[in-house]
């Protein structure tokens, strides 16, 4: 599991800041999570492959998250993109894209799916044989989701030895390594536990941003791996906070504590802010395992 | 006259390559003319003032002209800005701004007023007492316009020795430098030629991108100062130019040469090129005084 923040500042794209964005690669899929003004060229600096991303995440309506998709979805037609692309995100992203590629007379050579949400509720947003995705409801001036992605449960993986000892064909392999046990041609049956070792565990990433403080999304990301916690403010800005609908970084680290994740990740700074290493200083009153995002920052998560 | 190109490429912005837009500093003016993804961090690098752009002209509504308009328009709200803006373009445009800034729950804490163009035929659509903007309707894949920017004639210049020697009031300064004679008061007439000098010339700046080869343009934009023109293609790729309603760099040079304008500038060039020298060779196989927009070139015209 690997996450390439594309960008992780509030607000407008400065000469050295871009407003949010990120790619996150698991299980050979890459998922973009917001798209804001900018992000393709981030993906061109980050060196990422356009063509990879398949399905892209827009947490809100907010321009710092989303003006750079009708640009991308432009640059995929430009260069003949093919391949399905899927757009999830709240009811009215699809008008937005629509009408402006019917006002420029622009047809996608590719079909383009939106899944409009509108729900309150935890859904399942997408799911293949590897991955799951659900969104985390949070709240914010306008609806906004979080988004949970979880690796499913890996195969297990061989015991060479074993295998060979028992002269298993190569055929029952995958058998073996989906947990089935082996029945010799003498009739032994020989426990799958005896053939294989645990798999590698499963990863699960937490996308929370744009979110006021709310502890009701903690049954959602519990024990997740990374949660990725917006902290806009510090406490000394608590009223802006909470006037903005956005959080502090003691409030994310809180939100991380109360989930029990393994790491925290805080980005959508306020660049009124000296350094952002003030963040991780106030959470880390609160939670000790702090990350800080950063405009290409590659974080590896194996 | 002063014109900062922000940007000058054909299509997708790139990671050194930035799509359409440029501000013409004019008497005092500033005129943002085309509006691509990525303008607003232009307008950082090159340190414009955001706060003096009233007037923004898009030419039409294809992505590289106009993508960075929406978050342009967000930054303006961030920023709290009071001042009246006044955004040029085709219609469609307002839709698009207005439903962006719906769906965010936005609210422009200034007047944002569009001016949503569909004529045909050349029109003036800004005009106050110093510069006159007229569009130029050019043939493209969609409704297009460019614009000439033609100032107004200057008042003329003061000769101070002249109204010193006849001992006259500073008072009628300002009638003078209108035209006006001066009638001393022993009934002497003294004709304006004897008080001022001429004034500078008026600077006239035509710009047209997209199009393709079109001499009916010609007219409008005959004598002009500067003209920049697009030069998408060079005449080893004339079909794509003429499939896609582009020009090259020696249909831009033809047209310099039939409206005798007095520099042309290139810009819109299609990133295939290894340099962007082969469009100025092209160009002065036909026309002498050609020049190259490039990202971040500054141009002064006086």
């Amino acid at each position: 599991m690997k996450l390439t923040i594309l960008g992780c500042y509030a607000a407008t794209p400065r000469t050295l800041t871009n407003p949010t964005s990120q790619v996150l690669e698991i299980r050979n899929r890459m998922f973009l999570i917001d798209c804001a003004e900018g992000t393709q060229v981030q993906l061109r600096k980050n060196k990422l492959k356009f063509s990879k991303i398949n399905h892209i995440f827009i947490s809100h309506l907010h321009g710092d998250h989303f003006y750079g998709l009708i640009g991308l979805l432009s640059t995929f037609m430009l260069f003949n993109r093919q391949t399905d692309l899927h757009v999830y995100g709240p009811k009215g992203i699809k008008e937005i894209i629509l009408l402006q590629l019917r006002l420029s007379e622009s047809f996608t050579g590719y079909n383009l799916y939106f899944h409009e949400l509108t729900s309150k509720e935890s859904e399942v947003i997408f799911e293949d044989e590897k991955v799951i995705v659900k969104t985390i409801p949070l709240k914010h001036r306008v609806y906004t989701n979080g988004f949970l992605f979880q690796e499913k449960p890996k195969e297990r993986k061989l015991n060479v030895e074993a295998v060979e000892h028992y002269n298993i064909d190569t055929v029952y392999y995958r058998k073996i390594k989906y947990g089935g046990d082996m029945t010799l041609e003498d009739g032994t049956v020989i426990p799958n536990a005896e053939l294989t070792f645990d798999p590698e565990p499963v990863k699960t990433y937490a996308y929370c941003s744009d979110t006021m403080y709310d502890e009701s999304i903690v049954p959602l990301i519990q024990n997740a791996d990374v949660l990725y916690h917006e902290a806009t403010f510090l406490e000394s800005e608590a009223d802006k906070a909470a006037k903005t609908m956005h959080s502090t970084a003691k409030e994310a680290a809180t939100i991380a504590k109360l989930a029990k994740v393994k790491q925290l990740l805080l980005g959508h700074y306020s660049t009124r802010y000296s350094s952002i290493e003030l963040f991780r200083a106030e959470a880390e009153t609160v939670f000790p395992n702090v990350l800080l995002a950063d405009d290409g920052a590659v974080f590896d998560f194996d």
